[in-house]
């Protein structure tokens, strides 16, 4: 990570807030791994971008979580001038921290999760982005709407940040297959460039709160449905159906995702990046489920075509 | 595909002419599971695209070839403005018929291998574009020499078309995964916008009878490859290693690839396009093999920088 005489102190305080995030998240599924009777820890890797920052990276194979990361990282130095255009913000300088995480878990009723907290400098602008979203492989009502009053109750805790309407339609435009006809998973909330135009110092601070508090919705929003799950027996033919839909996983990261684009494009870590990658994935050709089945209803779930509306803020 | 009332001479007969490879290029692989005592048949499916044209995938699940698809389309339409920008040619109706194929064999001794013929018109312009090139997961320097010797000798028969060294070293430049600093494979050739200043009905037959040997130039490069490893044993860490790098095959498919590129933005068939994804894959963190291992090798030639030179032709 950086060495804290080259940030100011706001920059100080949001690499702080994400390392906390990144914390507490990473306590919360080992806990989860420990009540399964699994010894599973987060094996941490830390690595220094040539180009000014750096990381820590956080990994787990366990008995629950097949393949999970929890990666902070700090990064600042230039944009290249075509990426910088698609930016908020002028100039070619930027500084950006977040927490990235991603889980996948090894059997098939516990849903694949995703969450993102980050603070961003780019020029005279500095803004925060985030999110969290779940990716089932099986279909639960009721895991669908813990999931969403979590994050909605959240956002209700910070009425002058957060709108989760706008936010929860925002995550169901971003996570699209194109391509696919498909909504990546059911939803959760994403946002962008909030406070983009504002400058006020201690604004800023409250924006961090906001992150923090995000960590922690993830957590409340998350366990409680692994829990549920975690020790629900499977079939070979539903650990297929989870590979093959980690296919679509794989397909919306690498063709569609701006956190991909933004850290290859920003001579990301390469590892730390792609650990968003599922383990053991799957492709056919043309395999659709047959009509009526647990794997039919999900895919008529997903395929629900997203609210009208732009994907605002997207770079590509 | 298309009722060929709809089609100029010259569009017949490109149609015409990836049919035949693709039916050669099908016969010489069924004889390749036969061979290995597989009754393993190509099923065919043939679809329509709504927007204009259609095609044929074939595919492939034998005891060689674990998942394998030979595909021809003729499509014809509208291109999108932003896209046609991107294109040799003015205006922004097309046509475009080819043949693609990618094989995933089963046995990690056995390389990966795609071959792609096509035929584009775009306005005012029409030109060629294909090539072939082996992806092993074993390093193979005798198998590397033949291939590369059967396409260059297919160029030599076609010196007013072709130029071998050239479209080796684009081959080299075009399948790297900047993101990795790796070669996707052992090279090939690669070639684009053949005949793209070109309008004389004669050379465009020329041009045909080229894609044609190209399909022929596959069939005896590849083959002889495929039956030299076929009956080797593999262990379970040498498959767990040929799906690691098949991850590296999606990573290029769907970050880099033109083709994959053309045909989702124009509307193409999603499963024929993706028909090159393996079958089974995986993603690790920081897999890297012992020094001296045979995959160790293996990363060594793929890690040579490719030669200098543009990608030239990439709408990327």
């Amino acid at each position: 990570m950086h060495d804290r005489s080259e940030l100011t102190p706001i920059q100080t305080r949001a690499m702080e807030t994400v390392q906390g995030i990144q914390d507490a998240i990473c306590s919360a599924l080992e806990g989860l791994e420990r009540e399964a009777g699994s010894e599973a820890r987060f094996v941490p890797d830390r690595w220094v971008r040539e180009a000014g920052g750096g990381g820590e990276s956080r990994i787990i194979t366990g008995d629950v979580i097949e393949k999970g990361g929890v990666n902070v990282s700090a990064v600042h130095g230039e944009l290249s001038p075509d990426f910088a255009k698609q930016l908020h913000g002028s100039g070619s300088t930027f500084f950006a921290t977040g927490v990235s995480l991603v889980i996948h878990p090894q059997n098939p009723h516990v849903p694949t999760t995703h969450a993102n907290f980050r603070y961003i400098e780019h020029g005279d602008r500095r803004w925060i982005g985030g999110g969290g979203d779940l990716t089932p492989y099986y279909y639960d009502a009721d895991d669908k709407a813990h999931f969403h009053r979590v994050f909605r109750e959240y956002c209700e805790a910070f009425p002058e940040i957060a709108d989760y309407p706008a936010w929860r339609d925002w995550c169901d435009r971003y996570f699209f297959l194109q391509h696919r006809g498909e909504r990546r998973g059911i939803g959760g909330i994403f946002f962008d460039y909030v406070n983009v135009d504002e400058a006020k110092e201690g604004h800023d601070l409250a924006l961090l709160d906001f992150l923090r508090a995000g960590g922690q919705a993830f957590i409340d929003a998350y366990l409680p449905i692994a829990r549920r799950h975690v020790s629900e027996p499977y079939t070979a033919a539903q650990r297929t159906w989870q590979e093959l839909r980690r296919g679509r996983y794989v397909e919306f990261n690498l063709i569609y995702d701006r956190g991909t684009i933004f850290g290859l494009k920003t001579g990301g870590r390469t590892e730390s990046i792609l650990m968003s990658l599922p383990p053991h994935v799957q492709w056919g050709y043309c395999v659709e489920p047959e009509p009526g089945t647990p794997e039919a209803e999900l895919l008529t779930v997903l395929r629900e075509p997203p609210p009208p509306g732009p994907v605002a803020g997207s770079e590509r």
